[in-house]
């Protein structure tokens, strides 16, 4: 039984324009000021639980090139190219397929390439731990981090806690999953115990994932089964970008994890954030006394509060007076909102 | 008599930082958005009160090649270049010998290059009334312009209003100069009809100009009759080069204007601003019906009002729920500053 890594890398990151922008998503950016982009930091946080030529991107094909420049130890043909964006579930079935021709007895864990973990130390215990179980079991671990506040971002995880399971008494089986609720909901559910964020790391044997798409989601199953003949040979690219597009849009939650039997949560605690919002990465970033968290060289503030500023290396900015908003400039373009309204940035970026 | 054009075009435009840099001031820059530099609106307004042939412009000797390249009508050799900067006696005192050598009856306007003029009518029939003035008397006219609004920003001039000048009725002796007033004065100044604010706009005969030099700032005089043989030879940079910095660093206002004889003002009324605020700037600026003035191609503002967003021609800018900002960009440099303390802008410059 081997481990594999899939590192899914298509996202478009729209939120954080113009930071992120369409050509430059923030995975590969290096959004916290530590000299490594999001991408990078989640290859380095698995240290040695999968050595590189077990690794496996899944991106746009227009980020394969980023993808190659920012992981070189990644072999090339493991970086995968999805010719449009279909969504989770099809990004999952194309890798598990690909993975499965060539280790069929794989045990995979998959992790979104645009969070931040703070302890590694921790994320490592539970990501060995859950792998073990998988190896023994044909059942899917989501990993579900106790909440800390009414987030109306995340979805939620509930786990059944009355009973551990045996093979592994720091896991449990999953009762529902729930959508991101509005912040009543949100409030009701962090006062119960059995309620997790859903952090998109899923655990599983190739079969196993391989499985249940067959059940729960044949129209994509019988497109990445056909193709078995072309996986590894010079005809793969060609034969996906014909028949990837044909999957439906569609969440690997809403089509295979809210269905399928046998899906555990595993309850943790490692410091994690999907960095979704200005605000989660305001959080996660370091921050000057009067709580101001500055991406950039020559950022310079008078009298200025509870910002997050985020500048190009070579800009010089000057800031006076400013409380509470986002200013990030890249390129051609120059965004300046409140942190109270993020929310509506995703519309500036589509609206133009 | 043969009128002559005098345009001063070598300030460093400081406070308008970053739209205004030491490389390219704000006289240099379409400010207004009206596609047109605050230097070519200078010349344009003159129309045909004086020709190009007979148009000076004195700046800095970095900045020739702009002059040239924004004024193509103006003749290589009437771009007067200062090999440092001596505020504005030194200034008005080479161009003054150097027009002198040429034609000994010329009659001079001297004009900013980064004011604005909204009345271009008005504007020249003043300035043609006050030519006829002094093409006939050895006196100074100044242009005085009727306060508006109790101004701490500009010098004031005090007519004698008791008796208007035989020759044009229009125009009284100065009984005094006096300088940028706090606001409790400018409050007192401008409930007088007798208070003038100092356009820096002047007229004046060369020969009157050049006997009150040599009357008043000896020193300066001494250094640019020295100079005679080299104006309009191959030489003239060179000697200009050698012995402009041993000017002392004075104003005309200073240095002659609050001494000489024969100073008048002409109390005038055609939409004039130095622009030397943002401030300013809003107020002459198209603005919209949140009042915002906004230079650019791509500027989007949503719930912003108040403010004056400045970004060049190919940045994008969104801005969401500003109010009372300047908000101005270009080549690697980003200010955002609440309007009402523009004042701190210049530190922020200088302090870099």
């Amino acid at each position: 039984m081997s481990n594999h890594l899939v590192i899914m890398a298509g996202g478009i990151g729209s939120r954080f324009w113009p930071m992120s922008t369409p050509e430059r998503p923030k995975q590969f950016i290096d959004v916290l000021g530590c000299g490594r982009t999001l991408l990078q930091l989640t290859l380095d946080r698995f240290g040695d639980i999968c050595p590189p030529e077990r690794v496996w991107v899944v991106t746009s094909a227009k980020y394969a090139d980023i993808v190659a420049q920012q992981l070189p130890q990644v072999p090339a043909d493991h970086i995968l190219q999805e010719p449009c964006r279909r969504n989770t579930a099809p990004c999952i079935a194309y890798v598990s397929w690909r993975i499965k021709k060539q280790e069929p007895k794989a045990n995979i864990i998959v992790a979104p390439s645009d969070h931040v973990i703070m302890n590694t130390t921790e994320f490592q215990r539970v990501v060995r731990s859950a792998l073990a179980f998988t190896a023994e079991t044909d059942s899917i671990v989501t990993l579900g981090m106790h909440p800390t506040r009414p987030e109306t971002g995340y979805g939620y995880i509930q786990g059944d806690l009355s009973e551990p399971c045996a093979r592994n008494r720091e896991i449990f089986r999953v009762d529902a999953f729930h959508e991101k609720p509005d912040l009543t909901k949100a409030e009701r559910y962090i006062k119960r115990k059995d309620f997790f964020w859903n952090s998109g790391l899923f655990v599983f044997r190739v079969s196993t994932i391989v499985n249940a798409l067959r059940i729960y989601a044949p129209e994509i199953a019988n497109i990445f089964e056909s193709l078995i003949p072309y996986y590894g040979t010079p005809e793969e690219q060609e034969q996906i970008n014909l028949h990837f597009p044909e999957c439906p849009n569609i969440s690997i939650d809403y089509s295979v994890m809210e269905r399928a039997e046998e899906i555990y949560v595993f309850p943790s605690d490692f410091g994690w954030s999907d960095l979704g919002t200005w605000g989660s990465l305001h959080e996660q970033s370091q921050r000057d006394q009067y709580d101001n968290a500055c991406i950039g060289e020559h950022i310079e503030l008078h009298e200025t509060r509870n910002c997050i500023i985020h500048a190009t290396e070579e800009r010089r900015v000057v800031i006076q007076g400013l409380d509470g908003f986002i200013v990030a400039e890249k390129d051609d373009a120059l965004l300046i909102c409140p942190r109270s309204q993020e929310q509506l940035i995703r519309q500036f970026v589509e609206g133009k």
